[in-house]
């Protein structure tokens, strides 16, 4: 351990080498509550792409292991310190180096917030999609490590399908360009791809570079009350089965918009167990159209009362409330975050089975879902410090995923393996594809020094 | 190679097999006709996936390489037959085996040909977009493992955007499913999106699932004639800097123009050196607006005559003369075909380039391109027999390639590398990211039996 921190003091700048253990401990896991975290030998605060050489050079010779993170708003413990690591913060490198109108892509150090590139982006008439609930907070090199999904994904898709080109530090320190600036590219394989959701295990990105689309038209909201889970379940398979493809298709229970108005008070408290609430930006009368046929839909299903939000404003306040759920739920104990998707039409069949679930082990489970995707977040409820509460959450935890499984679905959407879906992982991939991706890690990572063990794991 | 042959014999139905030379000529190679091609140790029609497994185990045990192809409409020469490998024909596998309407999918084998998987999906309402043109030709398992583009790309995407899933041969007769059916999906590295476009390095594709889109509006046409490249260029700029995204934006040249109507008679002879085609897809008034628009940006580069096609007869004639160019030239000797792509700005650059290569090598050069994603297909035409012709047409590629990588673009678009681009390959790529691509093939062809030598060669 000395080592290593004698071999990182020789090369990098004193201020971005940090060594107090108070520091070090705020830097030691991301917001998964569950998920154990170990105790790192250092941080380290990189400030260019050189420091992050220099740290990827020393590790591997020391073969100490790094664990690169952004923000550490994940939520699977995929940035969660092993002991003796190297704590490699990518947050000070938050320059945006270039938007390019005319090529439609922006180039962005990882550090960047999402949103902060969201809104350069708009000055120059462009959008960046990829829009997760994190996104006042969360880095663009998180996302990308994770391939982050969000809201708009149900139309626009995830992370992946905007990342063209990244800088990343390899190997043993090798700092490569992956990827292209064209439009299209495919000259040998796609490592760029391959690099977007690794979670840090194949190496540290250093820049990215994203394709932008132009700016939309204003969305329109309908909003829909329903009295069971299952009732907004059947509304998203009729939406989906009538071909529309909403810009946010988004289910929240009355558990989260209670959480959100007792931490926030935004008055939101609904005359509904359940919301769901749908986004279009089809321009003009396409719109219009396509709102007014959710609305019907949302009736069809057994909607308790639905309509086109006449109101902005109110629409912006519920889209928020979706956004804060999970803070807002923190805050009443450790969560435990599913985050299964499974095929849409099946999305009330896995509302139902999440229930059964929770009255079956006794746990308070809260939900909100991109449920235009198939993508569920029951949030799981254990009081701290109550033992017993945290056994039945596990086995809530390990059903769903079974479930999810079962119905053809996979252990996470949009949030990661990291530590917390290892075991659900191995459940959902046949073994002759763990060792594929065993095969790939060893290959591309020959030190074994980036963020070992976590997805799937050792061997 | 005897023992292969014994190996084949004993586990393949004997229909399967073929061993007739006349018959293994037919399909030694693809039709990139300046790439070299062996001479293969036989020929397998594989009919299912325990056929494609029990080739693979075979050839892995025997150490012999395999060469998998599709319909053999490749352009780079990457199912070209290696000097005693065993070729393995994907064509009778071609099986729609599910359409799924509610989830937007499709799962078919690999035989299955582009244009009757669209028009399977469109009898549900649905749209599979990459349109390579090869179309009705190329078969999906193709288009899949050269990630292949195609016409609409530019609005709608490549093949990689629509591959959700696969089943693969792999290793030494592991049969795996690699991706997902649900919307999202990120437990483990997306092997799968690594597979699409590794044309057949790293396995054989024994099926694919494909995601759908919603049937579009019918589209609306535009026609420019332009004097010279360099205009038309200038068009294609200014409708990207614009923020139009047409759903097709070709370039076809007077010589493709002449040679299609030599061969099939349409009376294509325009009065303009160079056409270029546009298309909107946008519903209602959006897309009559997006037409004029391209009306005016067309005629202010410089157009000497353009409008919007009143006849859709006349716009489909004229785009099935784009597609049809390519074989209309093949008639007229032996085609050296370039797919450099480069960043949409830069087109009247490279097609000026383009121009003064083909002056400067005293070639005579022919010029096809989907111009809206700058992915150029200048087409080096050599008479047969004429090896002085031969020698200057490799130096005007050569020196095209170059230039393509000068403005920072791409050796390859959307045809692959496979033989004619390894050395454009090696020049576009640092040494670095050559190392990652031997260490990803090695790690998952221990065997080293699949496709060897193409793409990035041997170390």
């Amino acid at each position: 351990m000395p080592e290593i921190l004698d071999a990182l003091r020789s090369t990098l700048p004193a201020p971005r080498l940090v060594t107090d253990p108070d520091v070090i401990a705020s830097y030691a896991h991301d917001e998964a509550e569950w998920a154990p975290h170990g105790t790192p030998a250092a941080l380290v605060r990189a400030g260019s792409t050189e420091d992050v050489r220099a740290v990827v050079a020393a590790c591997a010779e020391h073969r100490v292991p790094i664990v690169p993170r952004g923000a550490g708003t994940g939520l699977s413990g995929g940035a969660n310190a092993l002991d003796g690591c190297v704590l490699l913060s990518l947050e000070a490198m938050n320059e945006i180096v270039e938007i390019d109108a005319a090529e439609r892509l922006a180039v962005v150090q990882p550090g960047v917030v999402n949103d902060a590139l969201r809104l350069a982006a708009a000055e120059h008439g462009l959008w960046y999609p990829p829009d997760p609930a994190s996104s006042p907070w969360s880095t663009i090199g998180g996302n990308v490590a994770t391939n982050a999904g969000g809201l708009c994904c149900v139309k626009y898709g995830v992370t992946r399908d905007y990342v063209l080109a990244m800088e990343a530090v390899v190997g043993r320190g090798e700092v490569v360009r992956l990827g292209r600036r064209t439009a299209k590219g495919v000259a040998g394989y796609d490592l760029c791809g391959l690099m977007v959701g690794s979670e840090g295990t194949l190496g540290v990105i250093t820049e990215v570079t994203v394709r932008l689309r132009g700016a939309r038209a204003p969305e329109h909201t309908v909003v829909g009350y329903f009295d069971a889970l299952r009732e907004a379940g059947e509304a998203v398979s009729r939406v989906t089965a009538a071909g529309i493809v909403p810009s946010a298709l988004e289910l929240v229970d009355r558990h989260c918009l209670a959480a959100v108005d007792a931490w926030r008070n935004m008055g939101l408290s609904a005359d509904a167990n359940v919301l769901l609430l749908g986004r279009t930006d089809l321009p003009g009368e396409a719109g219009e159209a396509e709102a007014d046929a959710m609305v019907a839909l949302f009736e069809e299903a057994g909607a308790t009362w639905s309509a086109r939000s006449s109101d902005e404003a109110e629409a912006e306040a519920l889209f928020a409330a979706r956004r804060l759920a999970y803070p807002a739920l923190e805050r009443l104990g450790p969560l435990l975050t599913e985050d299964v998707c499974v095929p849409r039409a099946l999305v009330p069949e896995m509302l139902t089975r999440i229930e059964a679930a929770a009255s079956d082990t006794g746990t308070h489970i809260a939900n909100i879902a991109h449920a235009g995707d198939g993508n569920l977040h029951p949030l799981i409820i254990a009081p701290a410090g109550d033992d017993d509460a945290r056994v039945r959450a596990q086995r809530a935890f390990d059903r769903i995923v079974s479930d999810a499984i079962d119905l053809g679905g996979t252990v996470t959407g949009e949030h990661g393996v990291g530590l917390l879906k290892r075991r659900g992982l191995h459940a959902e991939l046949e073994p002759a594809v763990i060792a594929m991706h065993h095969a790939v890690k060893d290959a591309l990572d020959p030190a074994g020094v980036f963020n070992p063990g976590k997805v799937f794991g050792t061997p």
